[in-house]
């Protein structure tokens, strides 16, 4: 019978100093809770709770759309058992295992929910928890067993005597329980000096009634890591980051001091990738066989296909470069930037909304927006797409193998064809014949003896 | 009564292997020296000396105008007492404690110093110094002490017998001493193998004068971490980066990658700032509440109101960026450059002396050097403000809701009133009157069939 | 007598997940064979044998032209000893000792080689090898030895008993023949497990044949660092930069979060150059006393005179940078890019195979491409020179004390000769004689009431 999952996200989070609930803060592009969510449906969950605190509202609507997802909000702090209450209106029917999970902690494994499922399913318990061992367990709750090794009792470290102290496996608060839970619940008491309801106690209270509380050990501390921190995001973060290194040399790909590049779980890299130090990966970005990326390149988004290259001090959002094409060093490939194979951008160039045919090349210094360059054809150095009017914007359409000479300016709306050739410094304000030349500057004079005049005046 | 303090900064540093003196090697923006001077004010001092051996000059220079501070100098390297002896003439009057403190040990604590000037005075002592126990003890001097903890005397590592290298309480060099430092410094002599007069031997002159010896224990390695060398001087600047990183995380500023983030001591931030990998925060840099800065940015001396943006491989000084106003990516704001509430600088766009108002936009490849843009004004790509006419510079002034075509050129002095339009590609050297529209471009002409006539010709 | 060195390079290398053969894989901008052929060579050795497996033609191509390094090539992969039994021929009449070393071991020290060298000839042994003594041996060769402390034999972690496995000193694969070993060699057989030729065996029989088996011991374990996925060739990578980091520190070179730096081999530094964060120092770099290359540079074959200045994000390959000339920041000097002392650009500047004399300055979104500008000459911002016509590259010739108005065209090829001077927004293409004004923009026009009609009609 599948399971539900319910993630306990109302914590206050006030030792991030933020206006942003805890539970959103980003990690690696998603937020915190994002990844409780993702793991909970990936273990199979049938329906998935979040109890939400602070900031609820937000929350919600960052997850706007998933299925099977529901948000009940606990109202006030009154501790984890009463947290836990507050999914009972969504689960009350429900009759198959119920996870609970932490908010916080994005590390917990998929494998870590349904291992949990199973245990309590084949033990036929009434409640399995995950348990681990640490060599510094201070300030955990510690788990006391019976001479059978039989659960007996969450103590926490306020609470424990110093034999208890001594104990190094802890609870990390992911449990399993059996339909009966809300039930239990109930019989939780606030008798104790924060007057909280705390949901290890219903270990004593499944124990009372009879029934069996079974757990799993893992070895992964990493699951265990809380964020409660700037400092422990930023650790977490670094776990994270160096499990996908790993993850992707292993898979082939070439990272230079890999400890200094940043790449997020949503990006994907092929044998033979080449990364920099420094590259910034983000979002849905794919990088093809034997791509290689230059230091302090960052891209969102973009797809570079195999052998394409992206030179360092490149920033690409939402681009398209094909095999063969390459842009930068200081390229900026903005959305619906498209460079066709063999394609060539340059330093100080900015692609907007503009495709770059086969072989076509803007090599300096130029803007190329809401443009369409045909294959072979090449930008000058210093050439502007004037695409904007001061009201509306306009397209630039550019034939096969034109050239448009340096530091001109195409205003647009406006059409080249193929094999025109715009002189250099030309403002052009008309469409250009196949073939034809175009040019538009002033004829050059020359006016001897100026310089010594204009000096001997100013003196 | 107040304190005053002795650094003594006259090391020659020959392992630096630099020009510079060693004490006036930065560390994060401010000189080595410099931190023992800030710390010995902010202890509370009414005077400090700083006892100066190789580039004694440049060493004062740097400090010129500290009041209350004074430079003597060791002309010749005869000890540690003979160094500490130098600064008899400023201060032989000078009735209370006096601390001596290490110049090249910028860690040590304010907090350090004033306990050592408290415990010499509860303690009636005649000298107290600091200790620190260390697991590996090797290369220090080791305090030995009588059955009933009193200080007998401080051990040189060469010197010490077996029994005595086991001790693992060691002596950093920091000291406070009662008025009469002056009269026992006489009694260090330089009858040891080195022919040198060193500071400890006053533990045993203290005693033979029946005078109490205090100390004081610091749990604070960092404290003890002295430059002598680059590597050194990398290690402090690593331990200082992480303070100032735990620190302001604990402020509630967002870090991703915080190990590949620079920041100074004197850089202020806001909560909710992100700081993307790389950032380089320097000066008086001040970022308000939910500033983001991208990765790899570079701010000097800038301040961002909150809300502000400021994207990556962006490069800023003595730059003003309102809320709401964002600049980058590969946008440099030099010093002057103002953005007023909701301007924009895009991409290879350099302000220079130059304010762009509210909402007004510069978006890419333009250069706004002494320029004044007003409100909701666009400026087009390409742009540039020829400010420099080979001999003067002179200025641009744009009033509001003017359009400025792409790639054109403003040649200054010159002033474009509000709603002025200046064609694309055009040479402007003449004022605009408000509404007017500017035009200084030749007519295009079409030529058509050059190009194949051109390629016949150089066949 | 001189030796020789046979490297076994000729591992599959599968765990790389790449096109490129393992031995290729560069490190630091070598191959990692490179490393081990240098490193033979600089023990002295007269001959130098590649085993080669995998891509053997593409490791022939890379090092074409070594003199005395030969390549053989194994066609099977039939073991270790097979592998070394692949270089006969080539050396089948070398009198010599004969070294043997790991072609995915980059870190082997020459002083290792000569070291085996020196002692089997001092002690007359048969073989020689080098041995390490690790912490956690698991997985490595243990070496035994009988109570003198004779070695008896190399086994292998699979064959090895519980004692043997609690043997520290392990065998890196590295080691010393006489001339005989050919002849040995074909004594190994294969009668094990995997059906191997192992090289260990020739302890076995260079023993029963009573010769004497020497060793030398290294403390280096970095020397063991064998890679065989991408993340050990980080690793050994990390290893390898900090030896260099740290070497160049003691030689007096300031480095700013040493940890980001990035520097090859192949650089040469001065002392009191200054690194920033995210420096890129490759190939033959080399920079002059005082040098300061600000953060996210990247150098490439460049060499920076003392006193010279790379400013942050500046991209440099096979530039030349005077004393007292600077770059950046986001400036881009491409091969032949040249300043003389005292020369300035600024940022968005594109130099390629253009000279800037003393003094000469190119401030602001310049391309300047095979040109020469003379001294004290000014470049203004928006400046191109367009010096490709759709067919051919020509040059730009500017003299001394020439003034280049802002956004000016120079149609190449153009000569402008001293104190020229050219009005800004110009498109020049006609040479300019000595101290004459240039002008070619049209005349400009205001036309009144324009934007409000503008406006009007587009409602």
């Amino acid at each position: 019978m599948a399971h539900a999952v319910v993630i306990l996200a109302a914590g206050l989070g006030t030792r991030m100093k933020s206006r942003l609930p805890k539970v959103l803060h980003p990690l690696l592009g998603k937020p915190l809770v994002g990844y409780c969510i993702d793991t909970a449906f990936a273990s199979g969950a049938e329906k998935v709770v979040v109890v939400v605190g602070h900031g609820a509202e937000q929350v919600r609507q960052t997850f706007a759309g998933y299925p099977n997802l529901s948000f009940v909000v606990q109202e006030q702090q009154l501790g984890t058992a009463h947290a836990l209450a507050q999914a009972q209106p969504v689960l009350a029917d429900f009759q198959g295992p119920i996870v609970v999970t932490q908010g916080d902690t994005p590390l917990t494994r998929v494998e870590t929910l349904t291992s949990l499922v199973d245990t309590l399913q084949k033990e036929r318990a009434g409640m399995a928890l995950l348990t681990m061992r640490l060599e510094d367990p201070t300030g955990y709750g510690r788990i006391l067993r019976d001479e059978q090794g039989q659960i007996l009792a969450n103590v926490e470290q306020k609470d424990a005597t110093p034999a208890e102290l001594a104990i190094q496996e802890i609870n990390p608060g992911v449990y399993c329980f059996d339909a009966s839970l809300w039930e239990k619940l109930k019989l939780v008491d606030n008798r104790n000096a924060a007057g909280e309801y705390y949901l290890p106690d219903l270990i004593r209270i499944y124990r009372e009634a009879g029934q069996k509380i079974a757990s799993i050990e893992s070895k992964d501390t990493g699951e265990l890591l809380g964020v409660n921190s700037r400092a422990q995001l930023a650790q977490v973060e670094r776990v994270l980051l160096e499990r996908l290194r790993s993850h992707w040399m292993a898979q082939g790909v070439r990272m230079i001091q890999p400890e200094t590049i940043y790449l997020e779980p949503s990006v994907e890299l092929a044998p033979d990738v080449t990364l920099w130090p420094g590259v910034i990966l983000r979002g849905h970005t794919r990088l093809g066989e034997g791509v290689e990326v230059g230091a302090y390149a960052v891209l969102i988004d973009t797809v570079v296909e195999a052998g394409g290259k992206i030179k360092s001090h490149t920033v690409c959002e939402e681009a398209y470069v094909s095999s063969g094409a390459d842009a930068g060093p200081f390229a900026r490939l903005r959305p619906k930037a498209h460079l066709e194979p063999g394609a060539h951008v340059g330093n100080f160039v900015e692609l907007k909304n503009a495709r770059l045919g086969r072989g076509a090349k803007a090599g300096h210094l130029a803007y190329l927006g809401d443009a369409e360059v045909g294959e072979e054809s090449n930008i000058g150095a210093g050439v502007i797409t004037a695409n904007y009017d001061g009201q509306r914007k306009h397209k630039t359409i550019i034939g096969k193998r034109v050239f448009v000479g340096s530091n001109s300016v195409l205003i647009a709306p406006i059409r080249l064809e193929d094999d025109a050739f715009v002189a250099g410094g030309s403002g052009i304000n008309q469409d250009v014949p196949a073939g034809a030349l175009a040019i538009a500057r002033e004829r050059q004079r020359n006016i001897e003896g100026y310089v010594k005049r204009k000096r001997g005046e100013t003196q």
